[in-house]
Protein backbone atom coordinates (compact mmCIF):
# COMPACT_ATOMS: atom_id res chain seq x y z
CA UNK A 1 0.00 0.00 0.00
CA UNK A 2 1.00 3.51 -0.89
CA UNK A 3 1.73 5.96 2.20
CA UNK A 4 -0.25 8.50 2.93
CA UNK A 5 0.70 11.62 1.54
CA UNK A 6 -2.01 13.92 0.87
CA UNK A 7 -5.07 14.95 3.50
CA UNK A 8 -8.39 16.41 3.65
CA UNK A 9 -10.39 16.97 6.80
CA UNK A 10 -14.19 17.19 6.39
CA UNK A 11 -15.83 19.31 8.97
CA UNK A 12 -13.58 22.34 10.47
CA UNK A 13 -15.57 22.92 13.59
CA UNK A 14 -13.58 22.35 17.08
CA UNK A 15 -11.79 18.76 16.36
CA UNK A 16 -11.73 19.21 12.54
CA UNK A 17 -9.37 22.31 12.95
CA UNK A 18 -7.14 20.76 15.52
CA UNK A 19 -6.80 17.87 13.20
CA UNK A 20 -6.16 19.69 9.98
CA UNK A 21 -3.60 21.79 11.97
CA UNK A 22 -1.90 18.68 13.65
CA UNK A 23 -1.18 17.10 10.16
CA UNK A 24 0.34 20.64 9.06
CA UNK A 25 2.47 20.79 11.85
CA UNK A 26 3.76 17.83 10.83
CA UNK A 27 4.51 18.72 7.71
CA UNK A 28 1.00 17.51 5.62
CA UNK A 29 -0.41 19.64 2.78
CA UNK A 30 -3.74 19.33 4.42
CA UNK A 31 -7.13 20.34 2.69
CA UNK A 32 -9.87 21.61 5.03
CA UNK A 33 -13.62 21.15 4.17
CA UNK A 34 -16.57 22.87 5.44
CA UNK A 35 -19.75 23.82 4.01
CA UNK A 36 -19.68 27.65 3.48
CA UNK A 37 -17.34 30.45 3.48
CA UNK A 38 -18.84 31.72 7.36
CA UNK A 39 -17.71 27.80 8.53
CA UNK A 40 -14.59 28.34 6.60
CA UNK A 41 -13.84 32.16 8.49
CA UNK A 42 -15.16 30.25 12.02
CA UNK A 43 -12.18 27.80 10.83
CA UNK A 44 -9.59 30.59 10.23
CA UNK A 45 -10.60 31.94 13.66
CA UNK A 46 -10.47 28.58 15.59
CA UNK A 47 -7.16 27.93 13.62
CA UNK A 48 -5.65 30.95 15.43
CA UNK A 49 -6.71 30.08 18.61
CA UNK A 50 -5.25 26.63 18.29
CA UNK A 51 -1.93 28.28 17.13
CA UNK A 52 -1.97 30.19 19.99
CA UNK A 53 -3.00 27.31 22.30
CA UNK A 54 0.17 24.94 20.19
CA UNK A 55 2.88 28.05 21.02
CA UNK A 56 2.16 27.80 24.91
CA UNK A 57 1.11 23.96 25.55
CA UNK A 58 3.54 21.92 23.14
CA UNK A 59 6.73 22.06 24.23
CA UNK A 60 9.33 23.09 21.39
CA UNK A 61 6.94 24.73 19.53
CA UNK A 62 7.96 28.29 17.72
CA UNK A 63 6.48 30.49 16.20
CA UNK A 64 8.08 29.83 13.10
CA UNK A 65 6.98 26.04 13.14
CA UNK A 66 2.88 27.36 13.83
CA UNK A 67 3.23 29.39 11.25
CA UNK A 68 4.18 27.21 8.65
CA UNK A 69 1.78 24.59 10.02
CA UNK A 70 -1.13 26.92 9.14
CA UNK A 71 0.31 27.57 5.47
CA UNK A 72 0.12 24.23 4.95
CA UNK A 73 -3.71 24.61 5.58
CA UNK A 74 -6.06 25.27 2.72
CA UNK A 75 -9.72 25.74 3.21
CA UNK A 76 -12.51 24.83 0.40
CA UNK A 77 -16.05 24.29 0.26
CA UNK A 78 -16.09 22.02 -2.65
CA UNK A 79 -16.36 18.50 -1.47
CA UNK A 80 -14.55 17.47 -5.03
CA UNK A 81 -11.29 19.43 -4.12
CA UNK A 82 -11.52 17.58 -0.22
CA UNK A 83 -12.02 14.44 -2.03
CA UNK A 84 -8.82 13.94 -3.72
CA UNK A 85 -6.52 13.27 -1.32
CA UNK A 86 -5.13 10.20 -0.15
CA UNK A 87 -6.75 10.12 3.29
CA UNK A 88 -9.89 11.82 3.99
CA UNK A 89 -11.01 12.50 7.69
CA UNK A 90 -14.35 13.06 8.49
CA UNK A 91 -15.31 14.52 11.49
CA UNK A 92 -18.61 16.52 10.42
CA UNK A 93 -21.39 16.43 13.41
CA UNK A 94 -22.72 13.47 15.27
CA UNK A 95 -25.45 13.20 13.03
CA UNK A 96 -25.65 9.02 11.38
CA UNK A 97 -28.15 10.40 8.33
CA UNK A 98 -25.88 13.26 7.98
CA UNK A 99 -22.49 11.20 8.10
CA UNK A 100 -23.92 8.92 5.42
CA UNK A 101 -25.02 11.39 3.33
CA UNK A 102 -21.41 12.84 2.76
CA UNK A 103 -20.18 9.49 2.78
CA UNK A 104 -22.46 8.56 -0.29
CA UNK A 105 -21.17 11.79 -1.90
CA UNK A 106 -17.99 11.70 -1.20
CA UNK A 107 -17.74 8.02 -2.54
CA UNK A 108 -18.59 9.44 -5.75
CA UNK A 109 -16.12 11.88 -6.15
CA UNK A 110 -13.21 10.26 -4.36
CA UNK A 111 -10.29 8.53 -6.17
CA UNK A 112 -10.64 4.36 -5.78
CA UNK A 113 -7.29 4.96 -3.60
CA UNK A 114 -8.53 7.23 -1.09
CA UNK A 115 -8.95 5.88 2.75
CA UNK A 116 -11.74 7.64 4.52
CA UNK A 117 -11.90 7.77 8.10
CA UNK A 118 -14.35 8.77 10.80
CA UNK A 119 -13.86 11.53 14.13
CA UNK A 120 -17.06 9.88 15.32
CA UNK A 121 -17.15 9.43 19.33
CA UNK A 122 -20.57 8.05 19.14
CA UNK A 123 -21.10 6.01 16.24
CA UNK A 124 -19.36 2.39 15.14
CA UNK A 125 -17.68 2.41 12.06
CA UNK A 126 -20.13 -0.58 10.94
CA UNK A 127 -23.06 2.09 11.24
CA UNK A 128 -21.55 4.04 8.28
CA UNK A 129 -19.49 1.52 6.62
CA UNK A 130 -21.70 0.35 3.30
CA UNK A 131 -22.65 4.48 2.67
CA UNK A 132 -18.90 4.84 2.06
CA UNK A 133 -19.27 2.39 -1.06
CA UNK A 134 -15.85 1.41 0.50
CA UNK A 135 -16.11 -0.38 3.40
CA UNK A 136 -12.70 -1.94 2.60
CA UNK A 137 -11.15 1.31 2.59
CA UNK A 138 -12.90 2.79 5.78
CA UNK A 139 -12.27 2.84 9.61
CA UNK A 140 -12.56 4.96 12.36
CA UNK A 141 -9.54 7.05 13.25
CA UNK A 142 -10.60 9.15 16.67
CA UNK A 143 -8.72 12.42 18.24
CA UNK A 144 -9.21 13.48 21.67
CA UNK A 145 -9.82 17.02 22.27
CA UNK A 146 -6.25 19.18 22.62
CA UNK A 147 -4.89 17.09 20.04
CA UNK A 148 -1.42 18.57 20.19
CA UNK A 149 -0.50 17.30 23.70
CA UNK A 150 -3.82 14.74 24.02
CA UNK A 151 -2.00 12.66 21.40
CA UNK A 152 -4.23 9.40 21.25
CA UNK A 153 -5.36 8.32 17.83
CA UNK A 154 -7.90 5.65 18.47
CA UNK A 155 -7.96 3.54 15.41
CA UNK A 156 -10.65 0.55 14.82
CA UNK A 157 -11.80 -0.74 11.83
CA UNK A 158 -14.68 -3.18 10.83
CA UNK A 159 -14.79 -6.15 10.05
CA UNK A 160 -14.58 -5.14 6.16
CA UNK A 161 -11.68 -2.96 6.82
CA UNK A 162 -8.78 -4.09 4.66
CA UNK A 163 -5.57 -4.76 6.92
CA UNK A 164 -3.14 -2.98 4.72
CA UNK A 165 -5.81 0.33 4.86
CA UNK A 166 -5.44 -0.23 8.57
CA UNK A 167 -2.01 -0.04 8.94
CA UNK A 168 -1.13 2.45 6.65
CA UNK A 169 -3.16 4.79 9.11
CA UNK A 170 -1.78 3.19 11.96
CA UNK A 171 1.60 4.85 10.49
CA UNK A 172 0.03 8.00 9.25
CA UNK A 173 -1.31 8.98 12.75
CA UNK A 174 2.55 8.10 14.13
CA UNK A 175 3.76 10.37 11.28
CA UNK A 176 1.45 13.60 12.71
CA UNK A 177 2.56 12.79 15.94
CA UNK A 178 -0.28 10.79 17.45
CA UNK A 179 0.26 7.49 19.47
CA UNK A 180 -1.71 4.87 17.67
CA UNK A 181 -4.21 3.38 19.91
CA UNK A 182 -4.70 0.18 17.96
CA UNK A 183 -8.24 -1.58 18.83
CA UNK A 184 -8.70 -4.86 17.65
CA UNK A 185 -12.56 -5.00 17.59
CA UNK A 186 -14.88 -2.89 17.52
CA UNK A 187 -15.84 -1.24 20.90
CA UNK A 188 -18.59 1.26 21.13
CA UNK A 189 -16.68 4.25 23.39
CA UNK A 190 -13.25 3.00 21.87
CA UNK A 191 -10.72 2.62 24.71
CA UNK A 192 -10.80 5.61 26.46
CA UNK A 193 -14.67 6.03 27.15
CA UNK A 194 -14.63 2.29 27.83
CA UNK A 195 -12.51 3.55 30.53
CA UNK A 196 -13.68 6.76 31.49
CA UNK A 197 -17.43 6.06 31.80
CA UNK A 198 -17.27 3.46 34.49
CA UNK A 199 -14.98 5.66 36.31
CA UNK A 200 -17.08 8.78 36.36
CA UNK A 201 -20.24 6.31 36.71
CA UNK A 202 -18.54 5.23 40.09
CA UNK A 203 -17.88 8.38 41.59
CA UNK A 204 -21.73 9.45 40.43
CA UNK A 205 -22.68 6.37 42.64
CA UNK A 206 -21.06 7.49 45.60
CA UNK A 207 -22.52 11.16 45.64
CA UNK A 208 -25.86 9.84 44.63
CA UNK A 209 -25.95 7.40 47.50
CA UNK A 210 -24.69 10.25 49.84
CA UNK A 211 -21.40 8.74 50.53
CA UNK A 212 -19.00 11.52 49.91
CA UNK A 213 -18.92 14.74 48.86
CA UNK A 214 -17.06 15.97 45.24
CA UNK A 215 -14.10 17.50 47.03
CA UNK A 216 -13.38 14.57 49.02
CA UNK A 217 -13.98 11.97 46.20
CA UNK A 218 -11.36 13.58 44.03
CA UNK A 219 -8.94 14.10 46.89
CA UNK A 220 -8.73 10.30 46.89
CA UNK A 221 -8.35 10.01 43.30
CA UNK A 222 -5.51 12.58 42.85
CA UNK A 223 -3.85 11.44 45.98
CA UNK A 224 -4.16 7.74 45.73
CA UNK A 225 -3.15 7.64 41.99
CA UNK A 226 -1.14 10.25 41.44
CA UNK A 227 -3.47 11.48 38.51
CA UNK A 228 -3.57 15.79 38.09
CA UNK A 229 -7.74 15.14 38.66
CA UNK A 230 -10.61 13.77 39.82
CA UNK A 231 -13.64 12.26 38.41
CA UNK A 232 -15.63 15.36 39.24
CA UNK A 233 -12.61 17.74 37.55
CA UNK A 234 -12.95 16.00 34.86
CA UNK A 235 -17.01 15.90 34.67
CA UNK A 236 -16.18 19.98 34.75
CA UNK A 237 -13.58 19.46 32.07
CA UNK A 238 -15.83 17.30 29.54
CA UNK A 239 -18.79 19.76 30.48
CA UNK A 240 -21.93 18.85 32.39
CA UNK A 241 -23.97 18.44 29.35
CA UNK A 242 -22.47 15.19 27.91
CA UNK A 243 -22.67 13.00 30.99
CA UNK A 244 -26.39 14.65 31.38
CA UNK A 245 -27.07 13.25 27.79
CA UNK A 246 -25.45 10.25 28.44
CA UNK A 247 -27.18 9.22 31.66
CA UNK A 248 -30.89 10.40 30.68
CA UNK A 249 -30.78 7.17 28.01
CA UNK A 250 -29.00 5.01 31.17
CA UNK A 251 -30.36 2.67 33.96
CA UNK A 252 -33.01 4.01 36.76
CA UNK A 253 -28.91 5.51 38.78
CA UNK A 254 -28.20 6.96 35.69
CA UNK A 255 -31.09 8.64 35.33
CA UNK A 256 -31.65 9.76 38.98
CA UNK A 257 -27.62 11.55 38.23
CA UNK A 258 -28.95 13.14 34.95
CA UNK A 259 -31.79 14.77 36.59
CA UNK A 260 -29.48 15.67 39.81
CA UNK A 261 -27.28 17.12 36.92
CA UNK A 262 -29.87 19.07 35.30
CA UNK A 263 -31.63 20.56 38.52
CA UNK A 264 -28.16 21.60 39.92
CA UNK A 265 -26.47 22.79 37.29
CA UNK A 266 -27.58 22.72 34.21
CA UNK A 267 -30.91 25.10 34.67
CA UNK A 268 -28.43 27.01 36.89
CA UNK A 269 -26.43 27.46 33.61
CA UNK A 270 -23.68 25.93 35.62
CA UNK A 271 -21.90 23.89 32.24
CA UNK A 272 -19.07 23.23 33.82
CA UNK A 273 -15.29 24.64 33.11
CA UNK A 274 -16.46 26.46 30.25
CA UNK A 275 -19.37 28.13 31.38
CA UNK A 276 -17.09 29.36 35.18
CA UNK A 277 -18.52 26.68 37.15
CA UNK A 278 -19.75 23.07 37.44
CA UNK A 279 -18.60 21.51 40.77
CA UNK A 280 -16.14 23.86 41.00
CA UNK A 281 -15.46 27.08 40.17
CA UNK A 282 -13.07 28.48 37.52
CA UNK A 283 -11.57 31.56 36.39
CA UNK A 284 -11.41 32.89 32.81
CA UNK A 285 -8.18 31.08 31.84
CA UNK A 286 -9.92 27.63 33.41
CA UNK A 287 -8.67 27.51 36.60
CA UNK A 288 -10.00 26.39 39.77
CA UNK A 289 -10.87 29.03 42.16
CA UNK B 1 -14.80 15.69 73.29
CA UNK B 2 -11.07 15.69 74.21
CA UNK B 3 -7.99 15.79 72.03
CA UNK B 4 -6.89 12.42 70.75
CA UNK B 5 -3.00 12.74 72.23
CA UNK B 6 -1.98 9.18 72.74
CA UNK B 7 -2.09 6.70 70.21
CA UNK B 8 -1.62 2.67 69.71
CA UNK B 9 -1.22 0.28 66.60
CA UNK B 10 -2.39 -3.15 66.63
CA UNK B 11 -0.10 -5.24 63.96
CA UNK B 12 3.21 -4.08 63.40
CA UNK B 13 2.78 -5.49 59.95
CA UNK B 14 3.10 -3.66 56.45
CA UNK B 15 0.41 -0.91 57.27
CA UNK B 16 0.44 -0.97 60.99
CA UNK B 17 4.42 0.01 61.08
CA UNK B 18 3.53 3.20 58.58
CA UNK B 19 0.80 4.06 60.21
CA UNK B 20 2.83 4.00 63.91
CA UNK B 21 5.68 6.32 62.15
CA UNK B 22 3.15 8.59 60.58
CA UNK B 23 1.63 9.28 63.53
CA UNK B 24 5.06 9.70 65.40
CA UNK B 25 6.46 11.83 62.57
CA UNK B 26 3.91 14.11 63.58
CA UNK B 27 4.64 14.20 67.20
CA UNK B 28 2.63 11.98 68.52
CA UNK B 29 4.23 9.34 71.23
CA UNK B 30 2.72 5.27 69.95
CA UNK B 31 2.56 2.34 71.39
CA UNK B 32 3.35 -0.28 68.34
CA UNK B 33 1.56 -4.18 69.54
CA UNK B 34 2.19 -7.14 68.27
CA UNK B 35 1.84 -10.73 69.16
CA UNK B 36 5.55 -11.59 69.56
CA UNK B 37 8.87 -10.54 70.33
CA UNK B 38 9.65 -11.61 66.63
CA UNK B 39 7.14 -9.96 65.22
CA UNK B 40 8.71 -7.07 66.89
CA UNK B 41 11.74 -7.52 65.51
CA UNK B 42 10.16 -7.79 62.23
CA UNK B 43 8.60 -4.75 63.03
CA UNK B 44 11.90 -2.95 63.77
CA UNK B 45 13.49 -3.76 60.48
CA UNK B 46 10.38 -2.40 59.28
CA UNK B 47 10.57 0.74 60.41
CA UNK B 48 14.09 1.35 59.58
CA UNK B 49 13.35 0.52 55.45
CA UNK B 50 10.50 3.11 56.34
CA UNK B 51 12.64 5.68 58.19
CA UNK B 52 14.32 5.14 54.07
CA UNK B 53 11.53 5.57 52.28
CA UNK B 54 10.06 8.56 53.99
CA UNK B 55 13.60 10.36 53.73
CA UNK B 56 13.79 9.92 49.87
CA UNK B 57 10.08 10.31 49.03
CA UNK B 58 8.81 13.20 51.47
CA UNK B 59 9.68 16.19 50.68
CA UNK B 60 11.55 18.33 53.68
CA UNK B 61 11.71 14.77 55.54
CA UNK B 62 15.25 15.35 57.43
CA UNK B 63 17.83 12.54 59.57
CA UNK B 64 16.83 14.18 62.19
CA UNK B 65 13.10 14.20 61.83
CA UNK B 66 12.99 10.51 61.14
CA UNK B 67 15.32 9.35 63.86
CA UNK B 68 12.64 11.75 66.15
CA UNK B 69 10.01 9.78 65.21
CA UNK B 70 11.23 6.54 65.56
CA UNK B 71 11.81 7.07 68.57
CA UNK B 72 8.66 8.13 70.21
CA UNK B 73 7.84 4.44 69.10
CA UNK B 74 7.86 2.18 71.76
CA UNK B 75 6.62 -1.59 70.90
CA UNK B 76 4.90 -3.64 72.85
CA UNK B 77 3.49 -7.83 73.47
CA UNK B 78 1.55 -6.57 76.01
CA UNK B 79 -2.22 -5.71 74.93
CA UNK B 80 -3.28 -3.92 78.29
CA UNK B 81 -0.05 -1.91 77.61
CA UNK B 82 -1.59 -0.74 74.51
CA UNK B 83 -4.89 -0.49 75.49
CA UNK B 84 -4.31 1.81 77.74
CA UNK B 85 -4.33 5.07 74.73
CA UNK B 86 -7.15 7.81 73.73
CA UNK B 87 -6.98 5.76 70.16
CA UNK B 88 -6.52 2.58 69.20
CA UNK B 89 -5.78 1.71 65.73
CA UNK B 90 -6.22 -1.84 64.69
CA UNK B 91 -4.36 -3.03 61.78
CA UNK B 92 -4.24 -7.01 62.57
CA UNK B 93 -4.77 -9.18 59.67
CA UNK B 94 -7.89 -9.39 57.91
CA UNK B 95 -9.87 -11.88 59.06
CA UNK B 96 -13.15 -11.29 60.75
CA UNK B 97 -12.73 -13.66 63.80
CA UNK B 98 -9.55 -13.01 64.21
CA UNK B 99 -10.05 -8.87 64.80
CA UNK B 100 -13.20 -9.59 66.45
CA UNK B 101 -11.51 -12.09 69.19
CA UNK B 102 -8.85 -9.01 69.33
CA UNK B 103 -11.92 -6.17 70.12
CA UNK B 104 -13.09 -8.38 72.45
CA UNK B 105 -10.40 -8.82 74.68
CA UNK B 106 -9.58 -5.16 74.08
CA UNK B 107 -12.62 -3.88 74.96
CA UNK B 108 -12.24 -5.48 78.12
CA UNK B 109 -8.68 -3.79 79.14
CA UNK B 110 -9.09 -0.23 77.70
CA UNK B 111 -10.50 2.75 79.70
CA UNK B 112 -13.92 3.58 78.42
CA UNK B 113 -12.97 6.57 77.10
CA UNK B 114 -10.66 5.01 74.34
CA UNK B 115 -11.74 4.92 70.81
CA UNK B 116 -11.14 1.89 68.30
CA UNK B 117 -10.61 2.22 64.87
CA UNK B 118 -10.04 -0.36 62.16
CA UNK B 119 -7.85 -0.24 59.28
CA UNK B 120 -9.59 -3.15 57.59
CA UNK B 121 -9.86 -2.44 53.65
CA UNK B 122 -12.31 -5.14 53.18
CA UNK B 123 -14.56 -5.77 55.76
CA UNK B 124 -17.22 -3.05 56.96
CA UNK B 125 -17.39 -1.73 60.66
CA UNK B 126 -20.91 -2.83 61.25
CA UNK B 127 -19.69 -6.53 60.76
CA UNK B 128 -16.85 -5.54 64.16
CA UNK B 129 -19.12 -3.00 65.76
CA UNK B 130 -20.50 -5.41 68.16
CA UNK B 131 -17.29 -7.38 69.41
CA UNK B 132 -15.87 -3.99 70.53
CA UNK B 133 -18.11 -3.88 73.66
CA UNK B 134 -18.03 0.17 72.36
CA UNK B 135 -20.46 0.52 69.51
CA UNK B 136 -20.30 4.17 69.76
CA UNK B 137 -17.02 4.77 70.22
CA UNK B 138 -15.80 2.29 67.11
CA UNK B 139 -14.94 3.56 63.55
CA UNK B 140 -12.90 2.87 59.89
CA UNK B 141 -10.28 4.66 59.93
CA UNK B 142 -8.25 3.99 56.67
CA UNK B 143 -4.54 3.90 55.51
CA UNK B 144 -3.40 3.10 51.82
CA UNK B 145 -0.06 1.89 51.66
CA UNK B 146 3.17 4.58 51.07
CA UNK B 147 1.15 6.31 54.20
CA UNK B 148 3.46 9.06 54.24
CA UNK B 149 2.80 9.83 50.50
CA UNK B 150 -0.45 8.52 49.60
CA UNK B 151 -1.30 10.35 52.41
CA UNK B 152 -5.42 9.80 52.21
CA UNK B 153 -7.20 8.45 55.82
CA UNK B 154 -10.80 7.29 54.70
CA UNK B 155 -13.04 7.81 57.83
CA UNK B 156 -16.19 5.55 57.99
CA UNK B 157 -18.44 4.94 61.12
CA UNK B 158 -21.53 2.89 61.45
CA UNK B 159 -24.97 4.38 62.15
CA UNK B 160 -23.67 3.73 66.15
CA UNK B 161 -20.42 5.82 65.84
CA UNK B 162 -20.82 8.88 67.94
CA UNK B 163 -20.31 11.56 65.33
CA UNK B 164 -18.67 13.72 68.14
CA UNK B 165 -16.29 10.28 67.89
CA UNK B 166 -16.14 10.43 64.19
CA UNK B 167 -15.58 14.52 64.08
CA UNK B 168 -12.04 14.02 67.05
CA UNK B 169 -10.79 10.88 64.68
CA UNK B 170 -11.09 13.55 62.00
CA UNK B 171 -9.12 16.31 63.40
CA UNK B 172 -6.75 13.41 64.43
CA UNK B 173 -6.17 12.50 60.56
CA UNK B 174 -5.97 15.68 59.98
CA UNK B 175 -3.06 16.23 62.64
CA UNK B 176 -0.74 13.39 61.34
CA UNK B 177 -0.93 14.74 58.06
CA UNK B 178 -3.22 13.16 56.02
CA UNK B 179 -6.19 14.28 54.15
CA UNK B 180 -9.25 13.34 56.18
CA UNK B 181 -11.52 11.62 53.62
CA UNK B 182 -15.72 11.92 55.44
CA UNK B 183 -17.47 8.73 54.78
CA UNK B 184 -20.98 9.84 55.22
CA UNK B 185 -22.66 5.77 54.96
CA UNK B 186 -20.67 2.69 55.35
CA UNK B 187 -19.33 1.86 51.48
CA UNK B 188 -17.32 -1.62 51.09
CA UNK B 189 -14.51 -0.85 49.28
CA UNK B 190 -14.78 2.57 50.43
CA UNK B 191 -14.02 5.80 48.00
CA UNK B 192 -11.03 4.14 46.68
CA UNK B 193 -11.58 1.20 45.89
CA UNK B 194 -15.01 1.87 44.84
CA UNK B 195 -13.42 3.82 42.01
CA UNK B 196 -10.68 1.77 41.26
CA UNK B 197 -12.28 -1.65 40.63
CA UNK B 198 -14.77 -0.32 37.93
CA UNK B 199 -11.98 1.03 36.07
CA UNK B 200 -9.91 -1.79 36.51
CA UNK B 201 -12.39 -4.01 35.47
CA UNK B 202 -13.24 -2.04 32.33
CA UNK B 203 -9.67 -2.55 31.29
CA UNK B 204 -9.87 -6.24 32.05
CA UNK B 205 -12.94 -6.47 29.65
CA UNK B 206 -11.27 -4.73 26.91
CA UNK B 207 -7.95 -7.05 27.78
CA UNK B 208 -10.25 -10.24 27.52
CA UNK B 209 -12.48 -9.39 24.58
CA UNK B 210 -9.49 -8.68 22.79
CA UNK B 211 -9.84 -5.12 22.09
CA UNK B 212 -6.31 -4.24 22.50
CA UNK B 213 -3.30 -4.40 24.26
CA UNK B 214 -2.01 -3.39 27.89
CA UNK B 215 0.06 -1.10 26.19
CA UNK B 216 -1.71 0.67 24.11
CA UNK B 217 -5.18 0.79 26.84
CA UNK B 218 -2.28 2.19 29.25
CA UNK B 219 -0.91 4.95 26.50
CA UNK B 220 -4.82 5.71 26.39
CA UNK B 221 -5.43 6.64 29.83
CA UNK B 222 -1.80 8.17 30.59
CA UNK B 223 -1.89 10.42 27.47
CA UNK B 224 -5.78 11.54 27.96
CA UNK B 225 -5.89 11.93 31.75
CA UNK B 226 -2.51 13.01 32.48
CA UNK B 227 -2.45 10.16 35.07
CA UNK B 228 0.80 8.53 36.11
CA UNK B 229 -0.23 5.07 35.38
CA UNK B 230 -2.57 2.99 33.25
CA UNK B 231 -4.91 0.44 34.81
CA UNK B 232 -2.43 -2.89 33.85
CA UNK B 233 0.74 -0.51 35.23
CA UNK B 234 -1.96 -0.14 38.24
CA UNK B 235 -2.65 -3.88 38.45
CA UNK B 236 1.09 -4.35 38.61
CA UNK B 237 1.49 -1.88 41.78
CA UNK B 238 -1.08 -3.34 43.58
CA UNK B 239 0.10 -6.60 43.29
CA UNK B 240 -1.74 -9.67 40.73
CA UNK B 241 -2.97 -11.56 43.59
CA UNK B 242 -5.24 -9.57 44.78
CA UNK B 243 -7.19 -8.92 41.66
CA UNK B 244 -6.99 -13.00 41.48
CA UNK B 245 -8.92 -12.96 44.57
CA UNK B 246 -11.73 -10.14 44.21
CA UNK B 247 -12.40 -11.36 40.44
CA UNK B 248 -12.32 -14.90 41.20
CA UNK B 249 -15.53 -14.44 43.49
CA UNK B 250 -17.10 -12.61 40.72
CA UNK B 251 -19.19 -13.00 37.57
CA UNK B 252 -18.56 -14.84 34.55
CA UNK B 253 -16.67 -12.36 33.27
CA UNK B 254 -15.11 -11.89 36.59
CA UNK B 255 -14.04 -15.65 36.37
CA UNK B 256 -12.22 -15.62 33.40
CA UNK B 257 -10.46 -12.75 34.03
CA UNK B 258 -9.22 -14.45 37.14
CA UNK B 259 -8.64 -17.78 35.25
CA UNK B 260 -6.27 -15.55 32.57
CA UNK B 261 -4.45 -14.23 35.17
CA UNK B 262 -3.50 -17.35 37.11
CA UNK B 263 -2.44 -19.20 33.77
CA UNK B 264 -0.62 -16.54 32.34
CA UNK B 265 0.85 -14.72 35.53
CA UNK B 266 0.41 -16.52 38.84
CA UNK B 267 1.29 -19.55 37.84
CA UNK B 268 4.49 -18.58 36.24
CA UNK B 269 5.63 -16.74 39.27
CA UNK B 270 4.93 -13.23 37.46
CA UNK B 271 2.88 -10.92 40.64
CA UNK B 272 3.25 -7.71 39.66
CA UNK B 273 5.99 -5.55 40.42
CA UNK B 274 7.08 -6.81 43.43
CA UNK B 275 8.72 -10.44 41.95
CA UNK B 276 9.81 -8.33 38.84
CA UNK B 277 7.03 -9.27 36.34
CA UNK B 278 3.85 -8.87 35.71
CA UNK B 279 1.90 -6.71 32.62
CA UNK B 280 5.15 -5.28 32.49
CA UNK B 281 9.00 -6.25 33.46
CA UNK B 282 10.60 -4.17 36.05
CA UNK B 283 14.00 -3.84 37.61
CA UNK B 284 15.21 -4.20 41.59
CA UNK B 285 14.57 -0.60 42.09
CA UNK B 286 10.42 -1.45 40.29
CA UNK B 287 11.72 0.86 37.68
CA UNK B 288 9.56 -0.49 34.33
CA UNK B 289 12.14 -1.66 31.45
Amino acid sequence: MARITTVSVLGAGVLGSQIAFQAAYHGFEVTSYDISDKAVQAADSRLKAIMQAVRAQLPGATDEAVTAARGRITHTTELAEAAKADLVIEAVPENLELKQNVYTELGGLAPESTIFATNSSTLLPSDIAASTGRPDRFLALHFANQVWIRNTAEVMGTEQTDPAVYDAVVEFAGAIGMVPIQLHKEQPGYVLNSLLVPLLGAAAELLMRGVATPEDIDNTWRIATGAPNGPFEIYDVVGLRTPYEINKAGDEGNRLFAQYLKENYLDKGKLGMESGEGFYKYDERGKRI
